[in-house]
């Protein structure tokens, strides 16, 4: 099997672009013409990965959206999963983090029933919290470093050892945690500052960087790609969800996120050729 | 309605104990003669809570454990909410963190859905994590503070400003976030080192703790009571889920878990008379 890396980067190679499709499925936005429940939310994204499969590298799931929709939307959930073709990564967005054998349920439901490639998870509780999941060979957990909200700054930026921010140590603590591992550490950056991801980016030079806040959220793609990208020109993985998915609130939706889809990928290739 | 301080001051003052019930619902570890599946999982909850609900406090699912049941499990979690008398209150142990929409549709599953009390939730990503939680009246988000996990040394015990640590400035920020609010934000504090549990209750004297890590973690109970009640006697829950839940591998597990819930009970009847 290839790592995560290997498989990004033939993604990448695959489509010109790191384009992640973040699939945040608010019933309020269903389009015209498609239902606001559990059996809408399938088929809205259904049809926007069959529109887009070819030009995203990966998918994002986001659990909260299905979550909220009880039983039927975990179901949604494994369906969207299956409809998501072999050659795109399945990001699962779930931001857990916890412990012993709580953390390896967890991990068995992303890594062994919904078959993911990745999921997202919370440093806050340090390794113990982070090693079940690299328990999974060939998979990469992104852990949260620094986010594009307005209160990432009550934590992530205090000043900790030696001048650090946390979220650096974040960074180069958890990209420890893969040493001697079968799995990979990433690291969850937000975009909304171009100078993080580049200080960033000196501190762990090989580590994958799944970045959000393009798009709607305002951050600089070209900025992003400029800076972001591994020592091996690859390594970074950008996320876009609502310019993609509620590009059109008619029934051309899927369409329209191709537009939106192949626009951003038309951006992204001259940082990968 | 009661606030949560109140339904839980309440609960205590009916059962004589501050017993929370961890339902860390393993499949591995159900007794003789139950299914190891969503169905079995079920009947053990609905055993364990018929049988202990007049010692129990509060009940908490932890949601990594149904979640690994596939929609399965989400459809045990709601059958076994309903299983739980009006007079226990729930707390929902998900250790989320997200924001915007998202942190949104979680508080939705969990207040709405589910009509919890009460969920756990991560500090990582700061005030506008927590803040859509709080938007539910009566309702209590238990912050992670001090978890009793090893590598909670890893972020959790880093020096930050004025020299205090990370944990303790989690504390005193996340408390702030309720004020104004009709809810109320509550800490996560391990029991592994009493000193801890003496020195947070000073800085945050009138916050609901929540202490797991008691029982077969090996916390001891005595020191957590005598030093973790807030001001008025109460506000504070003192998990335990193993040794109440796996007391027994026969039939009889039920009438086992009752009596170690008793003796849990027994035990902390003298700190609240």
């Amino acid at each position: 099997m290839a790592t995560f890396s290997d498989k990004l980067k033939s993604a990448i190679q695959r489509t010109g672009g790191c384009l992640c499709v973040g699939l945040d499925v608010d019933l309020a936005k269903m389009p015209a013409g498609v239902a606001k429940d559990a059996t809408g939310a399938l088929t809205f994204c259904r049809s926007i990965i069959e529109s887009t499969q070819d030009l995203a590298a990966a998918y994002k799931p986001n659990l909260a959206f299905f979550e909220s929709l009880g039983p039927a939307g975990l179901k949604v959930l494994e369906d969207l999963r299956k409809a998501i073709p072999a050659h795109c990564l399945v990001v699962m967005d779930a931001k857990r983090g916890d412990i012993g054998n709580t953390s390896q349920a967890y991990a068995k439901a992303f890594y062994e029933n919904l078959k993911a490639d990745s999921v997202t998870l919370s440093p806050y509780m340090g390794k113990d919290s982070v090693d079940p999941f690299l328990e999974y060979p060939d998979t990469c957990s992104f852990v949260l470093c620094l986010t594009s909200n307005p209160s990432s700054a009550d934590f992530q930026f205090q000043t900790v050892a030696n001048g650090k921010k946390l979220y650096e140590l974040v960074a180069q603590t958890a990209t420890g945690w893969a040493k001697g591992k079968k799995a990979e550490v990433g690291l969850v950056v937000g975009a909304t500052q171009i100078q993080y991801i580049r200080d960033l980016r000196q501190l762990v030079p090989d580590t994958v960087f799944l970045v959000p806040g393009v798009g709607t959220q305002g951050g600089d793609l070209q900025g992003v790609l400029k800076e972001g990208k591994t020592r091996n020109g690859f390594g970074i993985l950008v996320n876009v969800s609502r310019q993609v998915l509620y590009a059109s609130s008619g029934p051309d939706y899927a369409q329209a996120a191709r537009v939106q889809a192949q626009k951003l990928v038309d951006e992204m290739k001259p940082f990968f050729s």
